[in-house]
């Protein structure tokens, strides 16, 4: 088939295999040392930027990979010296779960700029402005690029022209480009291009757009395709060995998708191929920690709920001895996002609201509600497009014992940096940097665990796959699998062969 | 987010569930047994056509699942009264690998009319349409709808205006509609649109065209979608839980990809939700015979050589002790298609190609010439886009004693039908129908054994998961595993110690 346009247009690619892919199928547990010798080729491929940090894996680093993220950070600035670094930022979240006072905001935009960071993605749960202002403004004073992000997400409040709104709020913040991030696979081919053409349209041909889609539902290269014709500047994929599933769409299927059209991504194929085989032979290493969806999901269209939080509800049902109510709470959780004024799903909202439909479930509808759900409730998560129900407000308020706010919660929250300082350097091998202050200001609960813990150096857990098939085996033979009988083995001892049988005494 | 269109037409839909996806997925073992719950959801769920049959089918029936192939279609019949039944049919070859002479190819089609088949899809794998002739007219003659079929490829010779030049030719022999297939997941987007676009120009916007993609390279959705913009009338989808893969796009997903634009599938969703339930509950029956591929592959770009094609390859080299040479025949293979005039790959010129590209890599180029090669360069299969080279050509005629033939190959078969009654009617537990005879016709290797063995019911190869789970423990314990004993350990026993050797008795 000769090709039949010649390429017009230039389509930047985001390579997320360092950080979302990894995120998305095997519970962000890659270890630094799994990815480096990849840093080479994804460096020279020819990528608009790597994705290589965030939330998750800063979290995973001191949690369960004895790693200092901000050393992994300094080691993809080193090894990727020609790329632009991304990261993905909860707005006044940082990258923990509460809001920080701004002076905290701005020292983690300082040092992160310092370590090597170029690009942040900076997004608000309630897709809030007044919650990703300050960051964008910290991002735009180091001279780094600032992105806005709109998350998207479907309720009957929800409009192209509401998306269009949020977009030319971010731009007036002073952002560099904005990302259409669509974290639970819903964005399908017409709202994709509709967005990313009424934004255009709107703010001018010149806004950048960049779309971050995951694959769960299986219709979303369509709408990268989609979006792409509407005018988008970079689309989010994920090499295709660590692809699909809950992750994201295969960049080389983007790459040969474009053939033909009036659009390339210009990647280099050769590096390509090499990235693939590096990530095919690590994956396997992580198969205990992957995602059990490998398909695609599409029920998720009706109950809005991202794959990662249904299998949250299942636990937390099952802890609770009420595994078949599973079908209830989906039912209920899109009344329990109505209440609330129809927030985006996406950490923390998609926590807050799917325990809360638990609760209302197990107990009855808002008999109790979680701390977190009555701060929702209260404003102190930010504003959401809905009108939260009155009623449910009430009683957040006689519950909590506070008052509904509809000021950014941030400026209710004094100065606190003094105060994580002198709390952070107390601790067992902190080394006193402002690196190591953040640490504790995000994961406090972590932190001190892992700065004592830190001078043992990084543990990989990924298990050699032969290392894995041993344990599978020795797990089935101590009884745990379907033989519960005796086994006979022949036994030599000492040059003796003896006849034994064993089994669980 | 509100639909942002009101559908203006509706775009069908044919399930490949019962024939190509388990086909494409594994290995084409799947028992009648474990459709028949599905059928009824599946005759209600609004489909365009059901595929149920093809080759591959009829071969493991007999072959492996001691299952009448015609009364796996009688039941489909039963059980599907509302349904268009769909079946692939190789044209002059039938469900064989042989030409056969037309009055078999009109039996063949009268039969399986009579038995309840209401749609045929007629292909050449050399895209030769004097080798569908016969069958598009034995089709029209029983008053059934014969679909004329473009089998896409790639090669410097192969253009937009050559597949609408094969179209052209298809419909003067009557065709009701028309097939794109894309065995090998090789379909772009913008080839797609442009061909499919091409074709309705040129021959008229009611001429109707069925798209069918492999899943394979991740890029297909895409190139479905592209299809139904130019116009293309119905595509081809698998349920979820029998897609992806080497197999097809997901029908749910295909359904929502085209929510909010101008098509709809209009498909049942519930009965959808159904169908993919009973095939989830299926599908791990079948684990031991799933592909290998579970994600995508597009390097299969450039060397053009479908997913099935390499693991037979694969598995012909390490036969020979080669395993090691896999990418200097991949190499091979493009040079081998030049050489026969570009055929497509597709059953049986994919093995054809892919055989003989072995053999130069084992011992030089065309040393030897298998004799299916030498009838292909000879003309024995048809004609081919390109020139056959010459050298070859007079190569494979002196190997192999004949003449190249430029005539439709079935003219040089004598009538065979009595001689084909003869001999089956002779074999031990053929029952004398015309349907017993064409499948000894077509599997004369198989067929004998078949018959006897008939008597004895179908044969359900799936197995229980747990029962699955409990071979591969006995199959390690055993030392199937990567422990290979004996296992040499130190014991101390009462504080002596011992040199102890276990093994399994």
């Amino acid at each position: 088939m000769t090709e039949t346009t010649t390429p017009t247009r230039e389509v930047g690619v985001t390579e997320l295999a360092l950080r979302d892919a990894h995120q998305s199928l095997m519970a962000t547990r890659m270890a630094l040392e799994d990815m480096v010798d990849a840093c080479a080729d994804i460096d020279a491929a020819g990528y608009w930027s790597v994705e290589c940090w965030g939330g998750a894996t800063y979290d995973a680093c001191i949690r369960f990979l004895n790693e200092d993220p901000w050393e992994r950070l300094r080691t993809f600035r080193e090894l990727m010296p020609n790329s632009r670094l991304q990261m993905l930022l909860r707005g006044q979240n940082l990258l923990g779960y509460r809001h920080y006072e701004d002076d905290v905001v701005n020292r983690f935009v300082e040092k992160s700029a310092e370590n090597g960071m170029d690009v942040y993605r900076v997004f608000d749960a309630l897709n809030d402005v007044r919650n990703v202002k300050q960051a964008i403004a910290a991002v735009r004073r180091v001279d780094k690029h600032a992105q806005g992000t709109i998350c998207y997400t479907e309720s009957p409040l929800h409009t192209v022209e509401g998306y269009v709104q949020m977009a030319r709020d971010l731009m007036e913040l002073g952002c560099d480009s904005l990302c259409l991030k669509d974290m639970a696979a819903l964005l399908k081919p017409q709202p994709a291009y509709d967005i990313v053409k009424a934004i255009k349209d709107d703010l001018g041909s010149d806004v950048r757009i960049h779309v971050h889609c995951h694959s769960t539902t299986g219709v979303t290269l369509v709408s990268l395709m989609k979006a792409i014709e509407a005018g988008a500047d970079v689309v989010d994929t994920a090499i295709s060995s660590l692809s699909l599933g809950p992750g994201h769409n295969p960049t080389e299927s983007l790459v040969e998708m474009l053939r033909g059209t009036p659009y390339t991504t210009n990647l280099d194929d050769d590096r390509l191929v090499s990235i693939k085989d590096h990530f095919a032979k690590v994956r396997p290493k992580y198969t205990q920690f992957m995602s059990a969806i490998t398909g695609v999901e599409t029920e998720i269209f009706k109950s809005q709920i991202p794959g990662g939080m249904i299998s949250n509800m299942e636990s937390q049902l099952r802890q609770q001895g009420a595994g078949d109510r599973l079908r209830e709470v989906l039912l209920e959780v899109p009344r329990v996002r109505q209440v609330a004024g129809y927030p985006p799903l996406v950490t923390p909202s998609s926590q807050i609201v799917g325990t809360q439909a638990v609760f209302n479930v197990l107990m009855g509808p808002y008999k109790v509600q979680t701390a977190e759900f009555a701060d929702l409730m209260l404003g102190y998560y930010g504003s959401t497009l809905g009108e939260r129900d009155p009623d449910i407000v009430a009683a957040a308020q006689a519950q909590a014992g506070k008052e509904p706010i509809d000021v950014r919660p941030a400026d209710l929250i004094p100065p606190e940096w003094d105060k994580l300082v002198s709390e952070a350097t107390a601790l067992e091998g902190c080394d006193g940097t402002d690196e190591d202050v953040l640490t504790y200001a995000m994961f406090p609960g972590v932190a001190p665990g892992f700065f004592v813990e830190r001078p043992q150096g990084p543990k990989n857990v990924g298990k050699d796959p032969a290392e894995v098939a041993a344990d599978e085996l020795s797990k089935s033979s101590s009884g745990g699998g379907p033989v519960k009988g005796p086994i006979r083995y022949s036994v030599s001892m000492d040059g003796k062969a003896h006849s034994v049988t064993v089994e669980r005494a």
